[in-house]
Order: structure tokens, then sequence, then C-alpha cells
């Protein structure tokens, strides 16, 4: 055999299923893992898979040498120290301006240290989020890299090749930026993802819960909801879970599925970002929140019995609704509540470019999570749209486009949470953008009283609305003399 | 001169105040500041104020040799590097067995590293939270020292004095733990201190815009309600705020101040170990959000704009509120909600404490707030006597006399928030923690479907309800045979 025109390290299932998808995209690749059975592994689905063209190593040396020059290897191993071992078993035989890509959830900064090393060497340095799970990275995946643009460069033409294709705006990938911006976008595309998944559930447990619907009927509705303004990969999926029959037992799987969400990282990461930077992102947070709580399965059966003694059931009120209704207002809290959520995720982003000089483009970004990854959504193309009207915009809330959807959405949006308020179900991911967007569109908030305690206790000071300057004020001293003098 | 008992070193406001208390309380204090000026203030202020035995000094030497061995030298500078230099200025001069303490808002861990950097010195060190800003620094703070025990013996007596003094649980201060548990603890307060101040802020948001009360109508309402359960600091001063008027112009003070909110950190950083220990803390994270979206002012001028033309006015509805009842419930709103978020305050501390294996006592820290810090409460003692009940204790929520508060506060509780959500007044503190309470008291949340989801796209597997082990199934798979077979 000649020299393959790149290599892939790391073969579970995601690096087996992207190897599989470049062999097919016709670019030969070399595949290389520690557990050599692996790569036989790999190989073998290759062949089965149509003879395509990958090539196994069973050890580093000639699976680094197998690759043609300048070598680009993309390693898909668990981040972190994981990471560094394969770096280091690697570049121990790659040569000047060879190329390591990282593919996994990688912090952002473990990748500016790593491509500064790197550097060092000679070498260049990628880091790529990848979106789309098993399915996606074997049929096309988004794909967001960041780093070296000169190695972006490399394997572009494979990249514009392996990655989701949608038809009206092209392959699910662009070059996102320097240093660690491809894994930082990734991150916070994971944290959109949790804060989707949440609202999903939150709308799943109104409409269970309140409206009593079947899975039956709930499978009707999340298909039709994916037929409009909802249609999504999440919702698609959605649909589909509660179709599912139990294969142990009677009835449907979903209500067999124990309620205890896991997490792997990214969705914290998010959340101490956005603190870090001064970002409101509540509607991330809430679903983090609940998936945290959804882990004290065993306090939350002992809490429940705790308020059952007090009189308190599950459900607090089950007076009969009118479902078609209900339905259609739980579409529209849906929906307006995951604005709120992506104005959170991209100012989040912004607000990171900014610090880092990154200068990404959130149109842009936008666009490539169009295919290919768990968000991917028709919703997608109007963010892109409303950042191509707009590219300065401060926020999604206040596009036209989007203001004008909250303004037909709201009156729905607030009768959804008093509703789930009322009957004890919680909404915290659907209450958080509402509060989000209440606090946001409002000229005059309540902060002045916070301000004004601060300064009480700490003379922190503070400013005025009708005049310039920094003031601080003898509260306590003037409180009591007023006091003294009988007026407070 | 003899030798003095203790040192000071940093003469901002704090520093001056913490060193009037402990000289009036009969220690007499050498006090330190790097501009001398400062210096002279103090002693200045020492003769002033009753003649008190602080002895000034110009030069870290004389300073330092000035106290009584083993030498015991509080610092109240900056946190971060101010900190590590005056430890270095300070250490140079001091002997084995002497001690530094940092009262400033340190990060926890670098109190642990030069914990250990001093001890290779022989010197011993403790990180000492202290609140009740400069009144409580003068008359009487909470501290919370953490780190070496055999330091904190060595100045047991001073502090015990200097503290204030609670009637029927004596003085506010105990040894913390190990550590930075000191620093660790006093991070918390300050994140509830956030959560209790942004809920009296929404209490007087939904009290003013949609209860239409007038400063002098609320200045009446929080001195009322600082006679019952929530009597408190906050609420006091905050009945304080209401009935000052500007003495720039017309009308009241806090009208004019501009509703735009500081921080300094301590806040961000309870958030970000709250998602870090995986513990939920949505009360504290919005009202840090709050912070962050109140310091947008221009953004949210424009906003309201933006709206306004949609044909949206800032309050949404004004029709007439039953005043006394509006009022009532606001306060039953605000105390349900102060419970949910000292319970997610407490468990991020034992969360803190069982990873650390510091084994704080938080009924005992319950007890130390009950006095000079910012969030003093009486409600502090109902926290303390419930610990004392179960020091096991899961949640606050689930002892039975919260438990019941909780309850009796419930309808209350829900008619505001979703009052103000119909009023289009934020309320994200109030809904943030009934949401915290409606997820925590149910035994079902719909977290089945977001790990059902998380198994489909990403084959993370779930657990069933109904037998034991971890499963996977292939959603996709099976979607699409039922979807051939035109079932779904």
């Amino acid at each position: 055999m000649g020299l393959t025109r790149i290599g892939l390290a790391g073969l579970a299932v995601m690096g087996q299923n992207l190897a599989l998808n470049i062999a097919e995209k016709g670019f030969p690749i070399s595949v290389y893992n520690r557990t050599t059975s692996k790569v036989d592994e790999t190989v073998e689905r290759a062949n089965v898979e149509g003879n395509l063209p990958v090539y196994g190593f069973h050890d580093p040396a000639s699976f680094v040498h197998s690759i043609q020059k300048p070598r680009v290897i993309i390693m898909l191993v668990k981040a972190g120290a994981p990471v560094d071992q394969t770096i280091a078993t690697l570049s121990a035989h790659m040569e000047e301006g060879d190329c390591i890509i990282d593919g996994g959830n990688e912090w952002y900064e473990n990748t500016e240290r790593r491509e500064k090393a790197m550097a060092e060497l000679g070498l260049l340095y990628l880091g790529m989020g990848v979106s789309g799970g098993e399915e996606g990275a074997r049929n096309g995946p988004s794909l967001m890299p960041g780093g070296s643009y000169e190695a972006y460069k490399n394997i572009e033409d494979i990249l514009l090749k392996v990655a989701a294709q949608v038809a009206d705006s092209g392959p699910c990938v662009t070059y996102v930026g320097k240093g660690g911006s491809g894994n930082f976008v990734k991150m916070v595309h994971n944290g959109i993802e949790y804060g989707d998944m949440q609202l999903i559930a939150e709308a799943y447990d109104v409409l269970k819960s309140v409206g009593k619907l079947s899975n039956e009927e709930l499978q009707a509705v999340f298909s039709e909801w994916n037929k409009g303004e909802l249609l999504s990969f999440l919702i698609e999926i959605t649909s589909d879970i509660f179709g599912i029959k139990d294969d142990k037992g009677e009835g449907y799987l979903v209500d067999k599925v124990l309620d205890k969400t896991g997490m792997k990282g990214t969705g914290k990461w998010t959340v101490q970002q956005a603190a870090d930077l001064s970002v409101a992102a509540p509607t991330i947070a809430a679903s983090l929140d609940s998936r945290f709580l959804s882990g004290l399965k065993e306090e939350r059966v002992e809490a429940a019995k705790v308020f059952k003694l007090g009189g308190f059931s599950d459900i607090l009120s089950s007076q009969p609704v009118d479902k078609a209704k209900l339905i259609e207002d739980v579409r529209q809290a849906l929906y307006a509540s995951k604005i709120c959520s992506y104005a959170q995720g991209m100012n989040l982003i912004r607000a990171k470019s900014m610090e880092k000089g990154w200068d990404l483009k959130l149109g842009e970004l936008a666009r490539i999570w169009k295919g290919g990854c768990i968000i991917r959504a028709i919703f997608l193309d109007r963010i892109k749209k409303a950042y191509d009207r707009n590219p300065e915009l401060p926020s999604l809330l206040v596009d036209p486009e989007f203001a004008k959807e909250i303004l037909d959405r709201q009156s729905a949006w607030r009768r959804v949470i008093c509703l789930a308020i009322n009957a004890g179900i919680s909404t915290p991911g659907m209450s958080a953008s509402l509060a989000y967007f209440d606090t946001y569109r409002r000229e005059r908030v309540p902060a002045n009283l916070v301000q004004a305690q601060r300064d009480y206790f700490g003379a922190h000071t503070y400013e005025r609305i009708d005049m310039p300057g920094s003031f601080h004020t003898e509260w306590f001293k003037i409180a009591k003399q007023l006091k003294i003098r009988g007026h407070l």
C-alpha cells in the first residue's frame, strides 16, 4: 500500500465511526488504538461496511509512518490525561509540520497549553469539537475545529466532506478560531443541549402530569411538533422514545427508565464559565441543577414522604384541562424558552470571544449547528439569519423577528408556567427563561435596592439615575437620627 | 511600653475598626500599614474613641517585634497578591510558633497553599472569614476562623470577646475547621447573602410594581416584617432605606439609585463551587445572574424600547390588588424562598466538608451567623435547632418544622410568583426557590426522558425503576423498524 491521507487514534465507538466516515468519503485512513483488538475490529467493520480504505496498525511508529506528510492525526480519546499520553506516544514519531487534532470534549485551556507545547516541537495542533453522537460521527457530524489555521487548511478538504451536509447552507464545519475556541464553542453547544433537553423534559412533565397525556398521545404531539418551528433532532428522538415499548415487561420503556440523569462535565463548565464572564445563563444552569437534583433519587423519595404526611400530594391539582389548548400553549412556551436559552449561550460565546480576542462569528456557528449535531434544528437557521441581519446584535431577544415571536407566545408561556406552579410541577428551565426575558427587557429592575443595601452595610457606593458620579450615603447615621426624632 | 498582645496589618476601614474593637476589649494591639498615614489615623481614632491601647508602627520589623510571643498578626488586605506580599513582609521578622491570620475574603485554596508554605517556616496560619461590614468589625463581627487549631487556641480568648455576642447562644465565633474551611464558609455566607438581598429586592419589586406601594408604605411594611419571623439585619436596613429622603433633590433616595448592582467575587465562587460539587444552588445563582443583568443597564433600556414598539409595556397588568393580602402573601413567599436558599447554602457547605474531610458542624455555623454578620437573623436560630434535632438532616426542607412552615406558606408563595409572572415582573429568586422545592420533594421527576435521550444519541445507558443494572437500548434501530412498519 501507499501512504494514507490521515490517521485516527482512539477507536472507541466514536473513533471507529469517524474513521469509517472519513474512509467512505474517499480518504484512505490509518487507525491505531492502544488495545489492539479495537484496531482489528475497526478494519473488520470497514470491510463489512463496504471495503472502505481503513488500514490498521498495532504500534504507534508504523501507524504514524503510514501517513503522508504533513501528517494529520485525529485523536478520539478521553479528555484529560489520556490525551496527554496519546500525544506523547504519537509525537515521538512525528515530524515538523505534522498535526494532531483532539476530537474530544476537552477543556479549552488544556488545548491551548498543548498547542503551545506542540509548537515548540514544530508540530501543529487543533482542538475540534465533534457533535452528533455515534450516528453523527458515522454519517456526518458537526465539526468545530479551533487552533492552528495552517493545520485546518491541511485537512479542510476532508472535513468539508466528512461533516454533515445541509442543503441550503453547506457542510457543518468552519474554522472556528484560534486557540481553544473550538473546544469552547463545543462546550457551549453542549450547555445549550442541556437546556434543550431540560425544556423538553418540562414540556413532557406538564403534558403528562397536568394534561394526563398518554405515551401514545405524547408520541403524536412531539411528532406533530417536529413538523413546525420546533423541528429538530431532539424533538424527533423524543417522539420516537414515547413510541417504544418495554422489552422487559408491560407498557412503554420510558416509564421504566429511572429518573436520574447522568452528565459528563461540559454542562458544568458552561455554567462556571458563564459566572466567570459575568454572563447570565439561568436556563442552562437550571438544566444542570435539574440533573443534580435528579441524582438525589433516594432523598427525593424520602422528601415526598415528609410532605405527603403534611397532606401534600405529588401533583397538587388535577382539574381537567383543555388538552388541545394545553398542547398548543406548551409548544409555544417551549419555543419561547428555547430562544432565551440560545440567547444565553450565544452571548456566552461572544463574551469569551471578546475576552480572548477570538473574533468568533456567531452566525457562522449557528450555521454549522444546523446539521450533524445534537441540537440541530430548523431554529438555528433563524439564529443565523438574525446575526446575518445584525452581526452586532446584543441579544437574540431583541432581533426583530425573535422579539415578535416572543411577543406572540408570551401569553401562552406565562399560562403554562403558572399552571405548572399551581399543579406543583416544577418548570425550572421555562421559569428561568421567562425571568431572564422579563429582566432583560425591563428598563428599571430593583437592583437599586440591592445597591443601596451594599452601600449601607459595606460603603460600596452607588451611581444615580440623574447625575454622573459615584456616591456614598451614611444610611445608618441618617436612619439613626430619623429614629431618634421619631420619623422612622 | 511592654509588648502588645496581638498585631493587625492593613488599616483600611475594616482593619481600623477591627483593631479598635480588639483594643476596646482590653487587648493592647500593634498596628501597621504600608501607607503610614493610615497608621497615624488609626492611633488618632483610638485616642478619640476612648484612649484605646492601639500602638502604631511605621516599619514592619518594629511592628512585629512589638508583639508578645507567640506572635499573632491579623492581616486585613485585599485578597490575592497583596496577601502574599504582606505575608512576605511580615514573616521575614517572625519566629517559629508565630501566627498570621488572613481576615479577608480569600479563595480557600490560596489559604491552604499559604498554610503549607508557612508551616515550612515553622509559622502557623489561619484564614478567617469576617462578616459584618465596617460596623460589625468595630462593634462585633461574626468570625469564621479555619486552619491551624493551635493558632486558633492562641487567640481564642481575644476572638470570643471581639465577636458579636448573642444573648442566648454566645459569641459569634467558633473554630470552623482545618485548611481553608473558614474562607469557604465565609464564601457561602456571602452567597446566601446574595440570595437574601435578591429575594428582598423581588419582594420590593412586587409590592411596588404590582401593589403600587409608596416608599412610606414599603418602609412601614419592612419595619413590621422585622418584628416577626423575618427579623434580620437586611430587612431592618431595607426598612431604613425606604425612609431616607434624597439629599440632592425631591423624593426618596432609593428611587435615585441606579439599578446596577456591583459584586466582588464571592457570589461567583459560590455558584462555581456548587457546580463543581454537583449541588443545586439555583436561588443563589439567580441572585448572581440578576446582578449580571442589572449591569446591562444600557442594553435593558434598548430592549425595553424594542418590546414597547411591540405593544408591550413594562408592567403588563395593573389591575387593583388587595394590598393587605398582597403584603402578607409576599411576606410568606419571601420566607419560604429563604428557607430554600439556606438549604442550598448549607448543603453546599456539607458537600465540601465531605470532599475535604473538614467535618464542619452546620448547626454551629448557623449559631455563629446569628449575630454580627450581614445575614444575621432570628431565622438562623431555627436552622441551628433543625441541625440540633438531626445533625444528619439531608436538607433543611425536610426538617419537620421547616416542612410545616413551607406547607403553611406554599399557597401564598405560588400566588405571588404567578401574580408577578402575569404582571411581567421577574422574580427569578423566588421562582428558583419554588422550582427547587417542587423538584426536591418529588419522588418522580421527568429526568427519565432526559436519560432516555442520552441513551438514544450517546449510548450513555440508563437504570430501570424495576430491576437493578445498567441498560442500553437501540432506540434508533427500534424506532426505524417501527417507522418502516408504519407504527411510528
